[in-house]
């Protein structure tokens, strides 16, 4: 079995804590947090060891009432790998701590690629993860991104990807974040930081993004036009492509009925995936054209969830025995995801 | 003088209706009206004679006790001219009354191209109208793409152009529109009918367009990727060449603060512009990018009013006598547009 921490309980600890539960090879050591909010007192139900990110926390624990095994530091050395779901720039500044205890650890893509020098899309390049003692899984958009690209890339060489990303503004509960009846850009220029981020998967991948955000909650809506090399692509050499991919969902707004994100998130509570979770990048059969050598298509990504499985395969891919298959199998079977092919 | 009459008074032709009489050489005849709602009782504050639009009408302004100067068929048969500014269908439905009449008739947007057999944007074609009795204003996307994209084929040669669209759910004022939270592809397939509409104005034009409709309701933010075969473009290059071009508005994300569409809105109201008004097509000049022989930009539509100006140089190129110059610069200076050059 291997022992898994997860530091940080929030979008992504919470998500990773319940899949590491899921797996028969792991075993969830415990879960860190800053404060004994509804969030920990769910964890504790859940049958969780909690733990307090400091001594500070610790105090806030007692003086709530709220059960606390001790401190985030005390959890990852009793496991063999920490996956760290901290805030952004938080995950860095933990490192020292992890190097210390001689622990493996998992960074997400809020942090700098430089964190763990390797940027983790399973399907991409799960090998070179093996034995690493930092692995960095990057953020949803890259991880949607990378295994659509890199798919199209291998079947029919892409000289050039543009992809215009609509940013879900805030997740459900970040209720202080807007934007509110208006698009903001993000960044005006150009590139948005999501080719680059990429490029830490795909190095050198000739892609170009540009990204707004908008007033929405649950997923991220990417525009794709991709350039290829192989002059001879149709609609549904494409599809049969991406349909052997692993890791997508297709949907059709015609005959299923999926006009929008919406359509997506109800479809996730009805077939009862938890927390309405999807953990697939989104694609609309419908949408995926091929005009000339260019490829169009939209894909919907749900920022909360798409990560969630990668981080699951980078545990293996760093302390365990499994090959990719093996692992992304899994993966997929504990979470529900389809195997591919379609 | 010439006369014109204004038939529908909600977005576009109250704005029309306005715009017509800030001109020194037309002269409001009147709009016609469905219902005696409180846009009626605002027209008639403005001393605007409010006409029915039908025997059914008449009776219910009659009922609420609202002035009423007869019908529509009345009003149009004292113009030169006539603006149809009902809503879609309604239009090519009036077009037999406009030809009984003998009268001249420009159509908006939401009607077919055939309504009319031309399809106006001031600057692409403004001399094609000339003495024609029927005419179709093109919608808010396509004119402002066809001032963007026309001036960029005349400089560097326009190989192929995609936009991603992203358009405001509804209006200000219609409360029963969605979508809330959600991102509605509009439509899934590509491309999206702007495209094509481009074609009705720029024939032949290699242009492919998305789109989605987000939960806004004050502008549309287009994503413009545009190929061309000048390969010696650069950022200034393209910059100095749509600081030339008319109706054009340029914004700045870092020095002037112009983060979001919001902000656009924010600036229109602050400088008095009539309900917020912004005929131009808004640039953002700090994401205009050349990579290659690619140009990146992001684009602000006001979908209320960006056909304001079209639809008075459209009256002018039917039955006036200005050539475009003459008519684009009455009308600029009218509004309150700057003059080209910037």
């Amino acid at each position: 079995m291997i022992r898994v921490a997860v530091n940080g309980y929030n979008v992504i600890g919470r998500r990773v804590a319940d899949a590491v539960t899921a797996q028969k090879d792991m075993e969830l050591v415990g879960v860190a947090k800053t404060r004994p909010d509804y969030k920990a007192e769910l964890a504790l139900k859940k049958g969780y060891r909690v733990f307090a990110a400091d001594e500070k926390g610790r105090k806030s624990f007692q003086a709530a009432g709220v059960a606390c095994s001790g401190l985030s530091r005390e959890m990852s050395s009793l496991a063999d790998i920490v996956v760290d779901a901290t805030p952004e720039e938080v995950g860095v500044a933990n490192k020292e701590m992890y190097s210390d205890l001689g622990k493996s650890a998992i960074f997400q893509g809020g942090e700098e690629h430089d964190v763990a020098g390797l940027s983790f899309v399973a399907q991409c390049n799960y090998e070179k993860a093996r034995g690493r003692k930092f692995v960095r899984v990057v953020s949803c958009n890259t991880t949607a991104l990378c295994r659509v690209l890199n798919a199209l890339d291998q079947a029919f060489e892409v000289e050039r990807a543009r992809v215009v990303i609509a940013r879900r503004g805030a997740d459900p509960d970040e209720y202080k974040k807007g934007p509110i009846d208006s698009v903001v850009l993000d960044p005006s220029t150009i590139p948005s930081h999501h080719g680059p981020d990429v490029n830490t998967v795909l190095p050198n991948f000739p892609v170009i993004t540009m990204a707004m955000k908008i007033p929405t909650t649950h997923m991220h809506l990417h525009s794709l036009i991709v350039t290829v090399k192989d002059k001879g692509i149709s609609d549904s050499r494409v599809l049969e492509n991406l349909w052997r991919t692993p890791r997508l969902m297709f949907v059709d707004s015609g005959k299923q009925g999926f006009k929008s994100t919406a359509n997506i998130v109800d479809y996730a509570r009805e077939i009862g995936r938890p927390r309405s979770d999807i953990y697939e990048s989104v694609i609309w059969e419908d949408s995926v054209k091929a005009i000339d050598n260019e490829i169009y298509l939209f894909m919907a990504v749900h920022q909360e969830a798409i990560v969630i499985p990668e981080n699951i395969d980078a545990i293996r891919a760093m302390v365990g025995k499994e090959d990719k298959e093996q692992s992304m199998q899994m993966t997929d079977q504990s979470l529900g995801i389809r195997s591919s092919p379609k």
